[in-house]
């Protein structure tokens, strides 16, 4: 810390891995819980900043209908303007396969897609029933496959369901292995909620039994975002989903606590000595433009400390 | 989660403590750190609701001169018309002999003197080098060990110093020991600006060879206070310090982010089962309270998430 404002480093005795991929959420996840619609010129040098920040993935929009997520129906025109760099990905969320021929058309590389692992959220957010999802992955993502994407498979609700309360292990882990076994190579264990706590995580990381697909998606709502991603990287999983300057949210959640700050995260990683290839003084100054263009302040605890 | 707005239990691999005592510093910790002295019929009520909803050692006040706390000036009063209950402690904060003078003349079983890890603070902070500030405590813990008092030791910027940076673990560890040799029976580990991570923890902890006599109390000012205590946790500690509401904060902190909020852990030690006596709810409710009384949001999530 000191004159750089950084954490001493100190490695962990548990065996964390040595290198954390950070899926940068903040123009998705982040952007399309705004209540007003972002300009395409501030996305797009929102993105180039998270980028020049050392950023590697960055998902860069969604596919969803406008009807439904109005504040990203400008996607097809952000890809085009976006200025592409090497060695970044940019996934889009993608929801059926209308969406993936919108992708396709755009040139994307990458793609997601959004599974539940509840009967009640599949209901409400995909109008499928928890079985019948999977009909409607089924085409995408062999059809991305076929195309030579990658595909990411989301998996929301994992740690608790507002409707349903706490959701059964093995659930998660059914609805999981059938989007391995569809196709997508990783899944992104989301906590829609932002209820879960560090037994649960490591239950759920233990069940699927191996690590190295899964990524894991925690939202801040009860402050316990990163004490489970400790947990995470403790259980060996190294690609932690984070929002530049904690942006989002969960509309059905009781607060608009958004998702973990990417430099909240950053941060631990430094501290740990985990390299991540983030400049943590960029993303802060990138996260604190960003929250004068949306008019309130970051949630980041770290960008209010270095830049409030 | 869902209908009682708890978490689902679910215990960690790791050996954790069953038990975990939250050293609750609100009232002195988080109110020495308000612009406006809150007045005594409020912290009264404050402390009174703190017992009420399980807390079972509440660090009531401070015996600083009122001259450098004026928040707490009112220590002697506050203590006169405290309706102590069965079971639980009230320690007050004694920096010298004047100090314990007027703790002892108020009946006080509990002590804590707050010592500094590095030359600098202890300097500024205590007016001493950091060989001399024993001088200043052995009258105070022999005086008080005699008196048949307890004494916890705080030791304070342990994981970083807003002047030197990094502090050595084993300067850390000779402080700690003297004041252990010296009669305190605990020792709070004091992360003061926030900045430390969990490897950090973990190093420390060992280094003193047993958790048995030592707490932590970590601030949020980077958001790292929850994931310090679960490493903690993970090491045997097995006493926290918390500020309910998250009140509180450090003047030499870039940020005003407080402690660590007593309802963020509290969820956190319910997800993993860990008993610890407190009612989330009412615990809650005071903070949503005392927040009314101060006129701005308290700073915890949990908090915000149920009360906001």
């Amino acid at each position: 810390m000191a004159a750089a404002g950084l954490p001493d480093k100190v490695a962990s005795r548990a065996d964390l891995p040595g290198e954390v991929t950070i899926w940068e959420v903040g123009p998705r996840d982040g952007l399309q819980n705004e209540k007003s619609v972002v300009d395409l010129d501030v996305k797009l040098e929102f993105i180039d900043r998270l980028a020049d920040a050392g950023l590697r993935t960055i998902e860069a929009t969604s596919f969803v209908h406008p009807k439904w997520v109005p504040q990203l129906a400008d996607a097809a025109d952000l890809l085009a303007g976006l200025s592409k760099r090497d060695g970044v990905r940019y996934p889009v969320l993608v929801p059926n396969e209308r969406g993936l021929d919108r992708a396709l058309e755009s040139g994307v590389t990458n793609i997601a897609i959004f599974a539940s692992a509840t009967e009640t959220f599949a209901q409400k957010n995909l109008n499928r029933t928890l079985d019948s999802q999977f009909e409607m992955f089924d085409p995408v993502v062999s059809r991305a496959r076929a195309a030579g994407l990658e595909v990411r498979g989301y998996v929301s609700m994992v740690f608790g369901d507002p409707w349903e309360g706490p959701v059964p292990v093995d659930q998660v882990v059914t609805v999981g292995r059938r989007l391995l076994d569809m196709g997508c190579s990783q899944l992104s264990l989301g906590d829609t909620i932002g209820v879960a706590t560090p037994g649960q995580v490591e239950a759920i990381i233990s069940a699927f039994g191996s690590p190295e697909a899964l990524a894991v998606h925690f939202h801040d709502t009860y402050g316990q975002a990163l004490a489970n991603t400790l947990a995470a990287l403790q259980c060996g999983v190294s690609t932690v989903d984070a929002s530049a300057g904690g942006l989002g949210g969960c509309p059905y959640a009781e607060s608009a606590t958004g998702n973990l700050a990417t430099e909240d995260l950053v941060w631990m990683l430094d501290g740990l000595g985990l390299s991540h290839g983030v400049d943590l003084n960029k993303l802060a100054d990138t996260s604190a433009w960003m929250a004068t263009r949306l008019g309130r302040p970051s949630p980041s605890r770290v960008v209010q400390a270095l830049r409030g």
